[in-house]
């Protein structure tokens, strides 16, 4: 049994606006729901029993993709089979630049010093003994993206994980940094400060004052500890920045009247430009999208209405619209947003399309409250050249091909 | 090194008002906070590499409390290591009347049947390609809190997720109930609906017309597949209402015009009143709340600043104010709430407080956004009488003994 599509389109819009509506009429053409008969039985026996921790179900294997499994590694949130905004702890993307460490809480200290009439340590617990905030939002890695445009590696059989999946969002909780940075007494002339991890890499990265009100000192992470490859027990949050400079296992903090020079921001997270120069402390992540679904390796079974759905981030405030091209950009079209839109956080958007059968290129554009606009490829490479590697955020396409099969865009389409 | 009260005091106010303040003048009275000479090294040996599935610190072992291990029995959140409103999907409360089925996602059928013009199946894959739409709400169990108040077992050394741990908050996944009846042509006279799920007890309730709206069919929970606890691989979500009538594992749902009067709405969750009558179908969840910090078994080791922390809830939309006592409830002031207030949804509230070092009983109440105030005890008996088991949302209080030691306030207190 099937449905006429003017009865789908009309159920659709009704559903996506809220709206009630009337009954939808059976004719041709979209789900095939079968009209119910007999259906499967219950369980006969009783199952598990209540437990200490729970479990995923047999059937659900989600992994993150990994991508180097070396010290200075990653691996990448697998955004395809993500619902909602929200990654689970344990799929949260990983960039290491020496390996995890293992700190035990009790001995953990967090050194605040530098331009600060007080140099003071702090222990977790007297971390956590300060106001609590909690803030949900992303982190993601200035790199992510590049293999889908720079790589030798690029190809279409990539997924969305494959791809963008170094991102990822979670509630963090823990302390304003400006309460630390109170009890310290901070210099009038301090204007950067040097975040130090406790790796083995010894991480640092050097922050300007102007990301100083919104960064916090975090403990926790969907609800419970920080996990180890997030930072645990203490990681820097700087929301909407680049990850790297969001220092985990967090050591020390040294302010200054001038930025460090830190290897990680001179040799490594700076781009060389057109003319020459270094495009360096880059560290505002621009707008960008995807869509996670249909994509590399969904296959559209039939034809009639999909939900196009993916996330959108930026790291400029909120997003506060997201564009959707069903024809390799020609023609754009409003995606609904998912409420609440929060401010550095993924956005999960979603837009009907009644797919015809035929090749289509099907792109988002996020557009955020300052009022960026996502550039397509051509846009990002007449300001960055061909040097580039960091802050790929260019729109995104995904093919979908008359069989059904989704294969990756390649960035040449658009 | 320790801080003033005055001084102290400025600080917190500034902090939790988000406006920024001077420097803090060192004295006498709070936080030990050591003058930074050395800090602790940085690892030299480089840690773990990446990894598809990440793990917690060895040093945080948080775990439901079990308080029946039995297909019939319930485990708790612990409340007490929770820090911001997300349950992670591990520690979600648990209550199973048969047990946890093991179902296979690609045998799944949900029957839709009654008081329909169309009687319908839908596979897992069916109810996927519908409009999804993704809420951040709490479940909790219409029996929480009752071992504080009824129970023989009433006692002064319980946690607050021994106490309370029957609600948790997950960001859930799926689609509008409205839209699946949409497809099925709800007829004019139905009323009420039967869920009924696939678990061993066949487990059914009755849900009238006035939740429909706001009801879900879900199978994502934070981000990723609804785990087995909580229905896997579909539940009902009707935010606002008493957990068990969210039947998990959900097989069927049959629209009538009267309720079907099952046994777990008439021999249980059904409570009798001091004039012997029944009261039945009590399936809003009223405003409650919860301080979880300080609770016991922590112990205040020192006089001064603590942040008294906790979580308020509410059935009937959003919570529009918290307030805290630490006088045994003779005064109250205005809890500050952390953004975003949901509705439908664990709300975390912080109030700052400076301990004396006296003995003092702690309360909070929630007040939602219809005006509704969190009981006292006698304020709750008065309505309810002695035989009412269910919907125990009255005032909670916590004991701070002058050692620091915190216990429960029991029911008698206020």
């Amino acid at each position: 049994m099937t449905f006429s599509n003017i009865s789908r389109r009309q159920l659709i819009r009704t559903a996506a606006l809220g709206v009630g509506a009337g009954l939808i009429k059976t004719a041709t053409n979209a789900f095939q729901l079968e009209k119910a008969s007999t259906i499967s039985d219950r369980a006969h026996q009783p199952g598990r029993v209540p437990s200490k921790i729970g479990q995923r179900s047999p059937f659900e294997k989600p992994e993150r993709h990994i991508y180097k499994a070396l010290p200075s590694g990653w691996s990448m949130t697998p955004l395809e089979s993500n619902v909602g905004i929200i990654t689970p702890s344990d799929l949260h993307f990983e960039r290491h630049h020496g390996g995890i460490p293992t700190i035990d809480p009790d001995k953990y200290e967090l050194l605040i010093h530098g331009m600060v009439r007080k140099p003071l340590k702090f222990t977790l617990s007297d971390i956590k003994r300060f106001p609590a905030q909690s803030r949900t939002c992303f982190i993601e890695c200035s790199g992510n993206g590049i293999d889908g445009y720079y790589a030798e590696k690029m190809r279409e059989n990539i997924t969305p994980g494959e791809l963008d999946g170094m991102v990822s969002t979670s509630e963090w909780t823990g302390v304003m940094l400006s309460t630390l940075l109170r009890e310290c007494g901070v210099k009038p002339k301090a204007s950067w400060l040097l975040a130090e991890g406790q790796d083995a890499a010894a991480l640092t990265r050097s922050v300007p004052k102007q990301f100083w009100d919104q960064a916090m000192i975090v403990y926790g992470q969907n609800g419970e500890a920080l996990r180890p490859a997030q930072g645990y027990p203490v990681r820097l949050l700087l929301p909407g920045v680049e990850g790297n400079a969001q220092v985990k296992w967090l050591r020390r903090i040294e302010l200054s009247d001038q930025p460090f020079m830190t290897r990680e921001e001179t040799a490594k997270y700076t781009d060389v430009l057109p003319n020459g120069k270094a495009r360096m402390f880059s560290l505002t992540m621009d707008a960008r999208s995807i869509i996670t679904f249909p994509a590399y390796p969904d296959v559209l079974y039939e034809k009639g209405w999909w939900e196009i759905r993916g996330l959108a981030w930026t790291g400029r405030g909120k997003i506060s619209r997201v564009e959707v091209s069903t024809d390799g950009g020609k023609n754009w079209q409003r995606a609904v947003l998912q409420d609440p839109v929060l401010p550095n956080c993924t956005t999960r958007f979603r837009f009907l399309w009644n797919w015809r059968g035929k090749k289509s290129y099907i792109l988002s554009r996020a557009i955020d409250e300052t009022g960026y606009v996502q550039p397509t490829w051509k846009q990002l490479i007449d300001v960055r050249g061909e040097r580039s590697y960091y802050h790929t955020n260019n729109i995104r396409a995904w093919k979908v091909m008359p069989t059904g099969e989704v294969f990756f865009g390649l960035h040449d389409l658009i």
